[in-house]
């Protein structure tokens, strides 16, 4: 079975956002059961982490055969494996990763700029142009490409991290484009996953 | 043939470091012959290249079958098709791959922050723990994995981004790494084609 590595505990800003929701909400879409395995801080800087995750992040995966590091590079191998995420033809395939690289290497970088900081104008130019970008591409489509795809699941969770501003919720294709793919039941049992070591360390440290 | 979009000229800062650079590479080890259209500022914006790249950005790639936008899938797409750049057994593939991942979206966002903010000192404080954790990783050994895949291309590619700056060149195995890469037959052929265009202008430029 896998084994996905996790943080116990992060602070409140963070909590939603770790990546590891991306690996959940993939397993889930492809119906794969998994095994959490949670670490403290004192964990990432071990040798025997570093072995399996080289900048001391999560996610991390484990099987009997493979080691996996990278939220992006967990997500393609699963979705490799299920047609939920990925369709199986050669161009439909090629596409769907075009749209997972756009996530993570041409939105998420500005989106964490702005998003770390606010007040530098530069960062959330550059942002601002990709958002209006990606809502010019979406138009009327409900999704990046003509279905549901591991590139929405990615894309999905880089929108997220602007959840403390209204810069998606001020675009109706972008929220609505956001809302479509966190109704999906897979992400839902995700996030709810992500989120229960968190609730029961306060729990705990409230005792 | 694969006809690969670029940009025909760039200011100097950005010479050598625009995207296609990635693409070419990865096409010269491949050994597959290319077509070049060069594109300029006034192209970007216009309904039928955003229909190609979505974020008007290069590089893009078009062959009979597949439209193709960013870098990185784009080089996955190649690599996938080459042993020169990915290994034919799964689990090599699936480290590669997280690679590639690791290049562009943990170590190449805070690279960037760097060398666009160089007096911001979280992003600094960032970068540099992303590059003691890849020289830590890389240690005595010659590539990413135990041999040259697409991650390595990937990863120079966003080491060069901070050439104008030390932070590579005083940590003797990235700067070794990144030589070792760089000094490839397909880099060097990479570069120049890269660069041919830009100096093609500056010499139409001073007629």
């Amino acid at each position: 079975m896998i084994k996905l590595t996790a943080f116990r505990s992060v602070p409140p800003f963070a909590q939603g956002l770790v990546r590891d929701v991306r690996v959940r909400w993939a397993l889930e879409e492809a119906g794969i059961p998994y095994q959490e395995r949670l670490i403290g801080r004192e964990d990432r800087a071990t040798a025997a982490y570093r072995a399996l995750q080289p900048f001391g992040q999560v996610p991390a995966i484990e099987t009997d055969e493979l080691k996996l590091f990278e939220s992006g590079a967990i997500v393609l191998h699963i979705a490799e494996g299920s047609e939920v995420l990925m369709p199986s033809d050669a161009n439909g395939r090629a596409r769907t990763r075009a749209w997972m690289f756009a996530a993570l290497n041409s939105v998420e970088p500005p989106i964490q700029n702005l998003a770390g900081i606010d007040l530098f104008h530069a960062g959330e130019a550059w942002a601002l142009m990709r958002l209006m970008a990606l809502e010019a591409w979406l138009g009327d489509r409900d999704y990046l490409e003509d279905r549901f795809t591991a590139g929405d699941l990615l894309m999905t969770t880089v929108l997220r991290i602007l959840r403390h501003t209204d810069l998606v919720t001020e675009r109706p294709a972008l929220k609505a484009y956001q809302q479509r793919c966190e109704a999906r039941p897979a992400f839902q049992k995700a996030m709810a996953d992500h989120l229960k070591p968190f609730a029961a360390g306060a729990a705990q440290a409230g005792t």
